[in-house]
């Protein structure tokens, strides 16, 4: 099932639904009233933290509409999860040859890592998959893309095993892990704040949930302006979702609607040679096999 | 003002109030109620949003009460934002004698820095001024103080210069930025994970708002088990306030809520000769002038 947050044109309020053509999204609250449903389905959160019993009213709407679906050229997809209750979750250097080409640049003749790295992005960065990103030349001129996929928590938990992780994967969604690369490197080495402006986290189109998608062989491929930068395959994840859920999971609990954005492969600007970086008016389409393409503008402020 | 967030013995609700003397608090719920208030003050978060409009309410019942105090015999203090909407935004190495006695360990030479160290721990780690901090000796037994003076935002924005950042803070709590010290090293450099365990983000025991406190010059102190490991004052934060708020607002939106936790002196345990780190049963006091003490036992998970 596709899952989409949408907005119809001309109008403000963030809606609920269900993707069921190229075009067409059945509107999961009117679907709802129909059915004379009391469940709470109102925003992505209701629904990923609504387990199992959301999930049936959910097929059973898909099964049987009772309303006319939505017709998506009369409206604008927003990121699945507009604002995530905590930063997005994000993991560095966890494809061989990204890791490879940081250090061929770094000169730092690194170790293979024995623990993910793992940062945050604020909640504010979150940016819909066709929406512009903003670009602010007195703060940076160096802006990277990093095509990702990201994995929606389901049922949370804490100390959760390696084998029980992927019953606590609620879906998957596209990611661009947007970074001013100066920034991200200026701060002492913490990454956080070059990671976290605004509209730095575009996301989208929707979320696949877990039984409709296999994550571990999607292709993946980030184009800058129609020429491709990055193309990989998730098969090349070199910690895998379930040692990414347990390891975050350790001594911390883990929630419903957490998004953990499992890191870029290969081909990013600053590796390039000479280093590349985005421009106003580039146009910046991440994709993955299967859950579809975001295409994000870089503007200005 | 001192606002805090408390819940009655023997229930769990969580409710706001005016700390009016060490042992009383004005219920804000129910003197708005009283006085036939239609502002929504039922949350701190929602106190703070509030701005201007909702401080004036809060000075005219602390003027003239209409309802008895709560003892505080009766009532347990939590963290004042006991779910921020994000991420604690932390500063690192931000007083020099801690820079120095980090890089003694390190043997690194480090330069100082030209701007702050920023990195976040996850909202599931906030824990009230004197609950529990877990325990588990399975991931780690690397367990560390780091007293801290948090700052609250009050009116959001981005871009704000040093000169107006102050007009922004709402607020000043204390934070122990309790840290496991060996899983803030092992995940490639990247301190989120270690800072982010469950229960390792102690806050209160109540917010001082700005106008009633000069936070320049604030003694500081943390003791483990009675035993003093941390004092300085705050005149020593090598970056001041008003150069954290206009650095992270630099191209990404600060919010009402918004927690900044602003970095520690020195006499942290890992610096210690030999390494000290604290141990089940052990009490952690936090305290800074002018804002009160935080008790936080050392208990096993």
């Amino acid at each position: 099932m596709r899952l989409v947050t949408y907005q119809l044109l001309n109008t403000t309020a963030l809606r609920t639904g269900i993707q069921i053509s190229r075009d067409e999204v059945l509107d999961i609250v009117n679907e709802a009233l129909e059915i004379g449903s009391s469940y709470r389905v109102s925003t992505m959160l209701d629904i990923i933290a609504g387990g199992e019993v959301t999930m049936n009213l959910l097929r059973e709407i898909e099964a049987h509409p009772k309303t006319a679906p939505v017709m998506l050229n009369k409206a604008l997809l927003k990121a699945p999860i507009p604002r995530p209750t905590k930063n997005i979750f994000c993991v560095g250097w966890n494809y061989l040859d990204h890791f490879n080409e940081g250090g061929e640049v770094a000169k730092d003749n690194r170790e293979l890592p024995a623990y993910p790295v793992f940062f945050t992005k604020a909640p504010t960065a979150v940016n819909g998959p066709y929406d512009v990103i903003p670009f602010d030349e007195n703060i940076s001129t160096q802006l990277d893309w990093e095509v990702e996929l990201g994995v929606i928590v389901g049922e949370g938990g804490k100390n959760i095993s390696e084998a029980d992780a992927m019953r606590h994967v609620f879906g998957y969604t596209i990611i661009n892990d947007v970074t001013w690369r100066d920034l991200q490197r200026r701060h002492g080495g913490q990454w956080h704040k070059g990671k976290s402006l605004d509209g730095t986290c575009p996301m989208g189109p929707c979320i696949v949930t877990a039984d409709a998608i296999d994550p571990t062989n999607l292709d993946l491929e980030c184009r800058v302006s129609g020429v491709v930068k990055q193309q990989s395959n998730t098969k090349h994840l070199y910690f895998k979702i379930p040692r990414l859920i347990h390891d975050l999971s350790e001594g911390m609990t883990l929630e419903a609607g957490d998004i953990i954005s499992t890191g870029t492969p290969e081909g990013v600007g600053f590796a390039r040679k000479p280093p590349e970086w985005m421009q106003p008016g580039d146009l910046l389409e991440t994709t993955i096999e299967g859950i579809g393409i975001m295409r994000n503008v870089i503007g200005f402020y």
